[in-house]
């Protein structure tokens, strides 16, 4: 509990995280301070060799923990789990971006303290993080000490036995440097194996009654800063902490260390409150853009304010690194980035933070040279990208699920391809949108083959639902790589110059036009579905009433031999094929296959509820797109999987967002604009967003028998509304009826596997502001 | 070269091994003593965790050599890298079952000595090993020392990179009781991690001009007796040296300790001489049953008579052990026992050592405990046996080709079947022979399921090929699987008191008999060729053009996942299927399948190429069979996969038995008898051999134009050649014409892949009596 609102009450910008930990650092569930890039390596062991599989794995570690403040009150250490605590208050809020706490406390000793404290890491100095601290007497003096700490390899809990947590590693960080200098304290650390130098340093502005004495220390891993005094009621001491935070593969202790006080004395002349107006401003910009309102579900409201406020927090100032699974709140994945960044993070932030999509895409062409050598290495042309990375190279140590999964590489593609059509950004189309589509087509053109008909195949890869694996034909996968093909082909086609530079032909752009054109599609005519890959439908139906509702997730309790071989499904895989390439598929189809495999899908993986979320919205069955739209956004706020201590599920808050957006509004971009098929549950009485199309502001506000549609600014625009074309000109807006439909019969799922039901004008938390209390 | 001299001169019983390692320990290439069924534990990493893997494995260790005999020729170690060799024979004697050894050698300082040893494992005392060292002056009088050891955690060379080599376990011995008496020796030793207790000890008897001088020492990990004289020319030091072994996961010291100071006892008793003519004797009653005599190739000759030696040596005295992969001639494959055991080398021992079989497949009957544990754990009902191991519990690192080659329960199964039909053994079918049918019918059953229209699938399994793997309807596990349970429900007919004990009511026996008759069988139309598994015939071609000679074999080059997904055969599997199930194909069949198989078949396995030659035998191309007869027999002799240093393929070598008798004999069993379909190759002029059946014994004769049949003893028999019965009784030689085939074109193989041509009268070596020389 506590380790889940360490990461629910996290705070980041992209490039430094903190963990929600308590300012005196304990009690805590999982300290952490993260720098995105920041990882060691650790052998990765195998029971029985085989060729090309990688043999060591990267994992991020706890950084210097630049957030400790411990405070004494009459000697005591003030710890809510003694003495007693008369309130205790946290707040988050989304649109200031800091997260403030208010206790008061009585120690053992009777002496009674208010605590306020607020912090922030910062949009607008991504190095720095800065904490506002504040105590006083509640009725009678008290003598009151305040140490404020910088802390490495400080000591974490022994990890438990779930897979997916993080290897947590001890003791990563050398000493190398230690200085102080007055109220400031510097360490630089490396790490022992990959090599990385991380400095980090914190100053401090005191302010209280009577002269201060301070005092400063510093030893190999630890800093400390005290100030010490004697507080009359009415009296207050307050202490702002900024700091600064810089690492490098490369560059010198010295580099890293005058970068690092560099960082600080900027942060220092800004000064507390200039840096809280910065973080309101940008905040300010980004909701202006990206709030989405959602009148009837208040519980809802909130959790797509805290999945956009996530959102934002994993990918702002990432500048060219990678968003990991968890964002920069938590270890679990060993913060990893894997295929979640490109298909459900992505297309969120390319409408509302379109330059962090642009970075995390300029980080995936960073590492082609590391992409095309595994291509090389595992005998295919083009760029294998990793299945979970942090620097680029392939981390999996389970191939069938890892390396297999080679829709990773259509799912990049195909955020290139998403962002270009929303931007128009076409200085990154020519290059580093060129560069990925480009090596991952020759990449889809080597993995493939032609049969003797002439139809094209792709064998024996993973798609999404991982249980099921190395089949052939997948339609996911098929329909991806389909589609990167043809983008390929066509930026080779628009940009001659960038093709020729690549070496394409158009032997070879025919050759890809050919291979997508040709692209096999399996298709079960007996049960008129889609077959997630060839054979699928064939196979046995898992047993699900015969599953204890304790034995899910299935893969804790049943080995892999049984799960692929079976019809059960871990998370959308047709689904999110009919999602993404909706296009390939009739509405008639659609129905089919959703009804079919939402029969199959256990919900083992938080990248599912989303995607069901918005298919069950297109095929008609909105109160179970509602249901699955609770779950999705719901997941780190209500710890549906347990596992929300390890970090917040970044894709799923995303997947939020895109429930809304893409399944109640309808959403679909392709390379024409933009169609809308709006349909509202009867558990919302509104939804309302803006979205960025190539420099317009287009509002949408979608009630249950109209949609109405509101270009704020730019160039005329011609939109589809349930399939009707609708014209929209600058500040002239257009409203449209929603047309019936009839009802039909809701899905089953697997038995147990129901979503929860999402009651009409449910809701546990009134206020419709963007602001998390805990 | 060292190493594989050492494993193709290894002695063995079954029981207890010594590899071939000279005398005085050095030069050696990898020193090994091994007791069947003696390992330790190793921890089996993983990558990434997942439910069902097996966390331990277990390793085959060297225990306590007893081989050592140094010789100091005044003062200067024997040492053939020193001094001068003036001549060095070894030669392994099938008829005696002894490793003779002739030298003459001159020290550095000139003195010149001959020493002549011999060794023998015994097949009569199974506890015991021997050996006769003799040492004389060639010109002039040496002072010579003779050091005789017992020697624990001997210094092993470090293991390659090799994945198929063993994990080789430094120090696996922890010392335990040691006591010399005389000239005698005990040393008592204990596992750390499996906690098997191994006591070993030597005697002696030394002969010599005048008083003997005898010292004995003994430390933790060390015995040793000297003994030191002056021999005159003429003269010579004799020392016959009785080594014992005991082992016991249960027994205590005690125990262990007078066990082996009784075997030690006995085998004193009995002297040299008599062990040698027990020796003697043993071989010769196997001989008399089992020798393969060939014509017109003085290769193959040695070389199938090398093979029963090995396959005897690898079986004979195991006694409910198992019969690891290399027998127990060294670390190979951690020394584990796999399928072939059941699948390549029961078949041989079944028709010439029958006790020896049923022995192994008492072995598997004693492991059904943690079979049936481990089919509960993946979800299963019945039984599934090991993929690999020692004492049962599965140590397969990799699943795909390990837990998922289900097959392997089908094989045990197989064997049972095909020992029951040879021996008419009915207490053994009762038995060991129904808990293993019935609990391996359980696992198909609740592993395979009925689609709609009623077809039987197993999806999801890994056949024999290991280039192929977690695909659907294998057909060689489907053909298999429903013998196994068809066999199963037979047996259960026959034996109804054991069925009920067994729990097998006739509902259950109805289900497997429906299993089996609706099982599924992909047969690709287009192509007119059985599909290895549903699907294998569509995957891409593997380039074999492109693939260059020394990237084989392929699974040291190329990632599974290529390998998987592409048409590329590792070993026989559909042309296994033809071999094992043969009248589940027609003629015409057989034909087209072998040879579309064939072309795609690399051979990169050891278990390939005898299953090759059945077949080409079958399908009437003889030369070709004959190419992989050679390729299968030569394999340790000329080391053909450049691994027999780490133990020799008993499988290839059982498989050089199976080419001759069921590749040119054309024998197959069947329930009810025995067929024959004889006809020779141009490089062989006559082969004759003896097989065992139910008690009667029918000696063959096959040259190019007819076939001799005799009934050499029992109760009158019917036999098909050709397909025209053939009534025999006791006495009475039947010879038969051999009907004339018209020719076809050869088979191809991969590019670079052809076997060697073996041409007509090859053979390196003279001599066709069962001895090898090196």
């Amino acid at each position: 509990m506590l380790a889940q609102t360490e990461s629910v009450f996290a705070l980041a910008n992209g490039h430094l995280g903190w963990r929600g930990v308590l300012d005196e650092g304990e009690p805590h569930g999982l300290p952490g301070s993260y720098l995105n890039g920041v990882y060691e390596v650790r052998p990765m062991p195998y029971g029985e060799w085989a060729y090309g599989r990688p043999e060591s794995s990267q994992t991020v570690i706890n950084v210097t923990n630049g957030k400790l403040i411990r405070l004494f009150v009459d000697d005591e250490p003030f710890d809510v789990r003694y003495g007693s605590l008369r309130s205790h208050e946290r707040v988050l809020d989304f649109r200031t971006g800091t997260l403030s706490r208010q206790a008061e406390w009585v120690s053992p000793a009777g002496s009674a303290v208010r605590v306020h404290s607020q912090r922030l890491v910062s949009f607008s100095h991504r190095a720095i993080a800065a904490i506002s601290y504040e105590v006083e007497p509640v009725d009678q003096a008290v003598r009151v000490t305040v140490q404020s700490e910088l802390l490495a390899n400080e000591q974490l809990p022994p990890a438990d036995g779930d897979p997916r947590a993080a290897a947590i590693l001890d003791h990563p960080l050398a000493g190398e440097y230690q200085v102080h200098d007055q109220n400031a304290v510097l360490l630089v650390h490396r790490t022992q194996h990959s090599g990385l130098r991380v400095g980090a340093a914190m100053d401090h502005v005191i302010d209280g009654p009577g002269t201060l004495r301070t005092d400063a220390r510093v030893t190999d891993d630890a800093g400390m800063v005290t100030v010490a005094t004697t507080l009359q009621p009415g009296q207050r001491l307050r202490l702002v902490k900024f700091v600064a935070y810089g690492w490098s593969s490369a560059r010198s202790l010295e580099a890293i260390r005058d970068q690092v006080w560099a960082a600080l004395s900027a942060a220092r002349q800004s000064g507390w409150d200039n840096l809280v107006t910065e973080q309101r401003d940008y905040l300010a910009d980004f909701w202006d853009r990206s709030d989405v309102e959602v009148d009837g579900d208040t519980e809802i409201q909130q959790a797509v304010r805290f999945s956009l406020f996530h959102v934002l927090q994993a990918g702002a100032r990432g500048e060219d690194r990678p968003i990991p699974a968890k964002g920069l709140t938590g270890p679990g994945y060993d913060g990893h980035a894997f295929w979640d960044t490109e298909a459900f993070v992505l297309p969120v932030l390319i409408v509302t933070a379109p330059d962090a999509a642009a970075s995390a895409l300029r980080w995936r062409q960073h590492t082609l040279p590391i992409a095309m050598q595994r291509a090389a290495d595992l005998g295919f042309a083009g760029a294998a990208f990793a299945w979970r990375t942090i620097a680029g190279e392939e981390c999996s140590g389970y191939w069938p699920a890892g390396t297999a999964a080679f829709h990773v590489n259509a799912d990049i593609a195909s955020a290139v391809i998403r962002y270009v059509n929303a931007t128009g950004d076409t200085d990154f189309e020519r290059g580093p949108g060129m560069d990925i589509l480009v090596q991952t087509a020759r990449l889809w053109r080597s993995l493939g083959h032609h049969d003797g008909e002439g139809k094209f195949h792709i064998d024996g890869v993973t798609g999404p639902d991982e249980y099921s694996a190395v089949a052939d034909d997948n339609v996911y996968t098929n329909l991806m790589a389909q589609r990167n093909l043809l983008a390929a082909a066509a930026a080779s086609e628009q940009h001659p110059d960038r093709a020729r530079e690549l070496g394409v032909d158009p032997e070879e752009a025919a050759a890809w036009r050919d291979a997508a054109a040709a692209m096999s599609l399996p298709y079960d005519a007996a049960l008129g579905v889609h077959c997630q890959a060839a054979g699928f439908t064939a196979h046995q139906l898992w047993d699900f009433a015969a599953t204890p509702a304790d034995h899910y997730p299935l893969m804790l309790h049943y080995p892999y031999f049984d799960l692929y071989r079976k019809q059960v499904v871990k998370q959308a895989d047709l689904v999110l094929a009919m999602q993404h390439v909706g296009d390939a598929f009739t509405a008639e189809q659609k129905a089919r296959n959703f009804d079919y495999y939402d029969a199959l899908t256990v919900r083992d993986s938080s990248l599912s509820a989303c995607t069901q979320a918005v298919m069950a919205a297109e095929v008609g069955e909105l109160d179970l797109a509602f249901d699955y739209l609770g779950e999705a956004a719901l997941i780190d706020l209500d710890d549906l999987e347990h596992n929300t201590r390890d970090g917040v599920h970044i894709a799923s808050l995303a997947g939020t967002y895109v429930a809304l957006v893409s399944g109640f509004a309808g959403v679909r971009y392709d390379a024409g604009g933009v169609r809308f098929a709006p349909r509202l549950p009867d558990g919302m009485a509104r939804l309302a967003f803006t979205i960025l199309l190539r420099g317009r502001r287009l509002r949408v506000e979608v009630k249950h028998r109209s949609a109405r549609y509101l270009l704020v600014e730019g160039e005329p625009l011609q939109i589809s509304h349930h399939g009707a074309a609708v014209k929209l000109t600058a500040g002239k807006p257009s409203v449209r009826p929603i047309p019936a439909i009839a009802p039909r019969p809701r899905a089953r799922q697997p038995a147990g596997r129901e979503p929860i039901r999402r009651r009409v004008g449910d809701g546990k938390l009134a206020g419709s502001t963007p602001a998390a209390a805990g």
